[in-house]
Parts: C-alpha cells; structure tokens; sequence
C-alpha cells in the first residue's frame, strides 16, 4: 500500500474530499479496542463549525464503540485499497482486529482516541456534534476536529459505491472557477 | 441536450445513482411557480422506506418553495450539463424562471407537484418524511416516492462537487460482487 506524508489541513475545507462521494472508512476506540468500518452513507453539512452527518447501521459492530466513545476518524482511502476496503465491509470487529488482519497502521490522533489509519489519503479526526438522530435515523452529526491530508497528489482516486457489488472509481477534475459566483465556490 | 428514455425503477434501489454522491438539481413548485436548484449536500438513509437527507441552505430561495411544498423532485444530471448544472447555480429563483432560462422542460411527476427535469438521467420524486431536522440543521428527510431512470446507458456519467470551481466527473465502474458477502451488496 502507499504511504502519503500528510499534512494539517483546514477543517473547514475538508468537502474537497468528502463533497464527491467516496466510500470512507470509519475507525474508532472503545474500552481498549479498535475497530473500522467500510460507510458510504454521508454528507457534509457546514464548513463552520465544519459539520459532517453519517449512517452508522446500529447492527454494525461499530456502532456501540461509536455511539459510547462520540468520536470516530473519518480515513479517504485510495482506489488502490479497493481490496482492503471490500475486506473490512466483509468481517465483524467483534472477532477480527481489523488493524492487524489487514495490515493496516494505526497512529494515534490528536484530539480523539479512535486511531487514524496511516495508509489512508486524508485523516479527519470527528467529535459528536449532534447525538439526537442517532437512535431515530441512525445518524451521527460530527464535527470535525482535525484534518491530515496527503501533500500530493492533489486530488486522490477515490472509490464511490453504486451497490450490488459495482464500485465507481472517481475520474478527471475540471475547474470551472472563472463561471461560478463567488459565494457559491 | 440529451434526450433520456426512462422507465420506472424500484425506488429501494435509487441508490445506485445517489450513493456514489453526484451534484443533484432539485426542483419545487409553489403557489403556481416552479424553481431548481444544484445541491451537492446529500446522502442515502435507507432502504425501505427509501429514504434520503439533503441539506438546503435557508438563504435559498428554493429553501421556502421546499418547506411549505413539503415536496420535491431530486434529478440526476449528466456531466453534459455541466455549464447548465452552474448557471442554475448563479441565479436566483426569485428573479429567473431556471426552466425558461436554461431550456430546460418540466415534465408533470406522478406523486408530487414539483416539475420532473426531462433532460436529467434520473428524476425522483420525495415527499417529506422528517421535517424535525428543518431549524436545526437545514435538514430535509425524504422518502422517496417515485422513480424515473434511464433506460440506457446503465450508469450515467455524473458530476461531483469539490469546492473551489472544481468538478470531479465520475470515472469507470467495476463490479466486485464475487468479493463481497451477500448482505453487504
């Protein structure tokens, strides 16, 4: 796997990588253990506080970690773990150290215990905003704490799910910044 | 612009256009006034129900339209669209029929007032499922009522939002299934 030398970014421009869609893996601590999840359910929801709101099923073996920690790390991985991230979505935390079965390196973060996951793209440390959906809808409300993201390549290659087993892989980036309004850039 | 044959399709599967997190164009009528909007702040919240969240910024002025309506149509626009998919953008609905100025045409839904976009890949119609979230976090929880897609090509070709006057255009698709464990697809 690849490894990026990352960098702090601004927590409030974190849509860059989040805005398009790609499934992220969700890390998290609790009581000593660490887990990941495979999510494709979320959307950005404010720049600031940069606010960021994810499906979490409640029968994912995450939940419970995340829900009682109220943090988690939201890690961008590349088309290249596409792999990695099938792996993780197929096997439970409750009986498989995801870090060690997928060779995965967990660094510890600045603001959260949930470890980030190095050989991912971008790291965004998230601390519950807004627990109130969680039981009605399923649905964290983050704010994001810290943000990690690789120096180079500008863009990643991310993976965005279509369900049924199909996976798109994200394609060419056009600035189109001379036609838009200012205020909606 | 192209012209789509579209046919109705499971609305527990829309999914497969949403999740992947495309720009959406999302139309309203009120009060006899039809209006669209480009919205990038979106996720997939369920099944069945087919549920589905957006955020709407209340200074729009789609956000009212929306509201009292408690309806509207969510369309899937092709990267063709692009330039369209910005100048709806740019303006405001209280001072340009979009329909009129982009030559876009409205096709009567089955379940809702709104207007379908008859140039669009897809076209789904919502009712309002939870407006708790409205106040608090410009939240709007849909289910999906009614789906109109494509017949061909199988996956569209979509825009995705990065911020800045960047585009992301959707890249290749590849299927997995064989990799991923039945319940997951």
């Amino acid at each position: 796997m690849k490894t990026y030398r990352k960098t702090n970014f601004p927590v409030d421009e974190v849509r860059r990588y989040l805005e398009p869609g790609p499934i992220v893996l969700v890390s998290s601590a609790w009581k000593g253990k660490t887990n990941i999840m495979t999510m494709g359910w979320h959307m950005i929801m404010g720049f600031s506080p940069s606010l960021f709101g994810c499906y979490i099923w409640d029968q994912n073996h995450s939940f419970e970690m995340i829900r009682r920690s109220r943090q988690c790390v939201i890690n961008v991985p590349t088309s290249d773990m596409l792999k990695t991230v099938i792996g993780i979505g197929n096997c439970s935390g409750d009986k498989v150290d995801k870090f060690a079965r997928f060779g995965l390196t967990p660094v510890t973060a600045t603001t959260v215990k949930a470890p980030l996951i190095q050989e991912c793209y971008a790291n965004f440390e998230c601390r519950l905003f807004d627990a109130s959906q969680v039981r009605k809808h399923s649905l964290f409300i983050w704010e994001v704490a810290k943000a990690h993201v690789a120096m180079s390549p500008k863009y990643p290659e991310t993976v965005h799910y279509r369900g049924e087993g199909v996976f798109m892989i994200s394609g060419r980036n056009i600035s189109r910044a001379g036609q838009l309004k200012p205020q909606n850039l």
